[in-house]
C-alpha cells in the first residue's frame, strides 16, 4: 500500500483538515522528527494509527513539526524502539508498554493485564486514577515521556485447530501467546510460544503451533488466519483493552515551545480514542465476513476453563508485585482502581448490555 | 467556586501544559471567541468539561485563540445555545444534541437513544460509521459544525421514593425524565415531567415528583439527591452513553487558518475522551460514598420492567423515522450500526465482563 493511499483513508472528521505532511512539508518544518514503531509499516489499525498521529501533529502545528514514521526494522528493529527513543535516535516511538518488561515488570500494567481493565477503565485509571503519573515515573528514568495512543478494545482468545472443552484441553497445547497470557497458559499445562505476527499463518498451517492469538477480527482477517484454523474463540481474557503507547524523548519534547508540546501530547489523546473507535467499527464487519463468507466457527471458552485461567492469572499478576518496590506500587494502584471500576461496570455497562438484549 | 480553582484541578496529563487563558491572554489573542453552554457555570463534569475545552484550545494555539466560557443564562439561556451559535452571537456552544429536537427529531440520535449504543459504540458510529457526516448534514443547515465533546457513559435509572417491583409500579409514576425516555415512560402509564437540574432536589423532597433521573453517582451526589429519595435504580436504560456536543459557527471556523481549525476540532476529540474517563473514575468513588456513608439502597430494575420499557422504546424510536426523510436516514444508519455493534459487544465487552467475575 502506498503512503498516499492510507492518508486518503484518514478522512474522518477533523483528521483530514489541513495539508498532509508531504516530503516538501518535511523539508521546510522547524522541527523534523522521526517516529519509530513496533508495527509493520502501515499495518491496519496499529501502523495506520501511528501514521495518523504523525499527520495530526503536522496539521495542528501548521507544519512546524513534521514527523516521519518508520515501520519495524526500517530504522531500528521492533523491540529496540524504546532504547532508540531513549537515546534520541528518534524523537518519538509507537508501540505497547508490555514489550518493555525487560526494563521493568511493571511496564505490563500500562498495556494490559489478563482479566484486568477494559479500554474505558484503563483510560479512567490512566487519566484520572494516578496511572499516568506512575507511567511517567517509570519512563522518566529513561528520559522518556509516555502517553496512551491507541487501544484495541477487548481482543479475541484466538484461533484453534482443536476444540477447548475442558481445562484438560489446555494441557500440551502449543500456542502463540506472549507475555502474561503466556505465563498463565504455561501454568495451565500449555506451551506458550512467541512469534512475530508475520509468522503466525505459516506456523499454524504447518502445525508448528496448535493455536494462536493475535488481535481481533479486523486484524486477524487481514492475516488470513481463518485459512489455517477452524475455531475462533472468545473472549480475549488475556488482553481486555490493550493500550498502544506513544513515547517521546523528553529533551526533544522540552526543546519545543509550549504550544507545540501541548499539540504533541494531545495528538496522542486524539489517536488513543480514534483507534478504539476504528476497531469497534471494523471488528463487527470483519467478524461477519469471517463467519458468513469463510465459515469460521465461533466458540466461547467454557466457564470452567475461564475460571481456571482467572485463578492462575491472579497468581501471575500478583507475583509481578514481588519483583521490586516500584512494581508493587503500580500493582497496588492498578488493583485498587480495578476493584472500584468493577463495581461500577457491574451496575452500568454490564447490566445495561444485558438489559439491551431483553425483549 | 473561583475560575482559578477549577483550572488548577485540570492538571491531568498534558491538559496542564502551557499557560491558562487568563484575562490578559484573552486581550492579546488574535481570535477572541465566546462559548455558550447549556450547563450551570463550572458544573462538575459537564461545565468543567466545557472549561477544559476552552483551556485546551488556548494552550494548543499558543494563545492565538482565547475562548471565554459562559454558563447557562450568563449570555443566553441554556436552550438558546443552538440559535445563538447559529446566528454568530457566540462562536462556539457546548450542550447535547437532544436539546434541539425542535429543529429536527433526528438530533436525538446524536446524543443518546433508550436501549441504544454505549459510549464506545457511539464513538465508533460517529467517527467510523457515517454518524458524523449525518450530524454535519443536519447542523450544516443552520451554519453549524458539530463535534462530540464529552460522554457520560451509562447513566443511572434514577432516584425513587417507592420500589419498582413490576410494570404496574410505573403506572401513575410522576418522574422527571426528559426526551425519549419520558415518552417511553408515558406509554408505560407514567407521567414524565421536565425540570431543570437545579430544581430536582426540591421537587423530589416536597413530593411534586415521585422520582427523578439525573446523570450518575458523581453528579447526583453533588445535587444531594440521596437526601430526598431512598432507592437508587440502575441501569440507565434511557441514556446508555450520552454524547455532549460542541458546535462551532461555520463562518467563524472557516475564518481561522487551517492549523487553528484543526486545533479547535481536535480539542473537541480530546475532551470527548477526557470526560468519559473522568466519569468512569469518579462514579465508583461517589457510589461508595452514597451507599456506605449515606445509606442509599441500590436496586436493579426487574427484568420484566426492563423488557416492557425495551419494547416501548423500540416503538418510540422507530416513530422518529416516520417524521421526515432525514430522520429516516439517520434512524436507518443508527439501527444498522447498532445491530452490528451489538453482536460484537456480545462476544467482546459483554462476555469479557462476565468472565472477569468468575473465580
Amino acid at each position: 500500500m502506498q503512503r498516499r493511499d492510507f492518508i486518503k483513508g484518514v478522512g474522518v472528521g477533523s483528521l483530514a483538515l489541513g495539508a498532509a505532511a508531504t516530503g516538501a512539508a518535511h523539508a521546510k518544518a522547524e522541527y523534523r522528527w522521526k517516529m519509530v514503531t513496533t508495527w509493520p509499516k502501515n499495518f491496519p489499525g496499529l501502523g495506520t494509527g501511528a501514521n495518523k498521529l504523525a499527520e495530526l501533529i503536522g496539521e495542528m502545528s501548521g507544519g512546524r513539526i513534521a514527523v516521519r514514521v518508520y515501520g519495524a526494522g526500517e530504522l531500528v528493529p521492533a523491540f529496540e524502539v524504546f532504547d532508540a527513543v531513549s537515546r534520541g535516535t528518534a524523537e518519538m516511538g509507537h508501540g505497547s508498554a508490555y514489550y518493555w518488561k525487560g526494563k521493568s515488570e511493571a511496564a505490563q500494567f500500562f498495556s494490559t493485564v489478563p482479566f484486568g481493565m477494559t479500554a474505558q477503565e484503563m483510560n479512567a485509571w490512566i487519566y484520572y486514577g494516578g496511572g499516568l503519573e506512575l507511567w511517567q515515573e517509570l519512563y522518566g528514568q529513561f528520559g522518556l515521556v509516555p502517553a496512551p495512543a491507541g487501544n484495541s478494545g477487548v481482543q479475541m482468545a484466538g484461533w484453534f485447530n482443536k476444540e477447548i472443552n475442558s481445562v484438560d484441553d489446555l494441557k500440551g497445547l502449543k500456542m502463540r501467546i506472549p507475555g502474561l497470557g503466556g505465563e498463565v497458559l504455561a501454568r495451565a499445562g500449555g506451551t506458550p510460544v512467541n512469534l512475530p505476527g508475520g509468522e503466525l499463518f505459516t506456523a499454524l498451517q504447518n502445525g508448528t503451533i496448535d493455536a494462536t492469538e493475535w488481535v481481533g477480527p479486523y486484524n486477524d482477517l487481514a492475516f488470513g488466519l481463518y485459512k489455517a484454523a477452524r475455531y475462533y474463540y472468545y473472549p480475549g481474557w488475556h488482553e481486555p483493552g490493550t493500550i498502544m503507547e506513544a513515547m517521546v524523548n523528553r529533551e526533544a519534547l522540552e526543546s519545543l515551545p509550549k504550544d507545540l508540546q501541548a499539540i504533541v501530547m494531545n495528538a496522542c489523546k486524539v489517536i488513543n480514542q480514534d483507534m478504539l473507535a476504528e476497531y469497534t467499527a471494523r471488528n463487527p464487519v470483519a467478524l461477519s465476513t469471517l463467519v458468513d463468507e469463510h465459515g469460521v466457527e465461533l466458540r466461547r471458552l467454557p466457564d470452567d476453563v475461564i475460571a481456571r485461567l482467572r485463578g492462575l492469572a491472579d497468581e501471575v499478576v500478583a507475583e509481578i508485585a514481588e519483583r521490586d518496590a516500584f512494581s508493587a506500587k503500580v500493582y497496588t494502584s492498578y488493583r485498587k482502581f480495578l476493584a472500584q471500576a468493577r463495581e461500577w461496570s457491574a451496575i452500568s455497562e454490564q447490566t445495561y448490555l444485558r438489559a439491551r438484549d431483553q425483549v
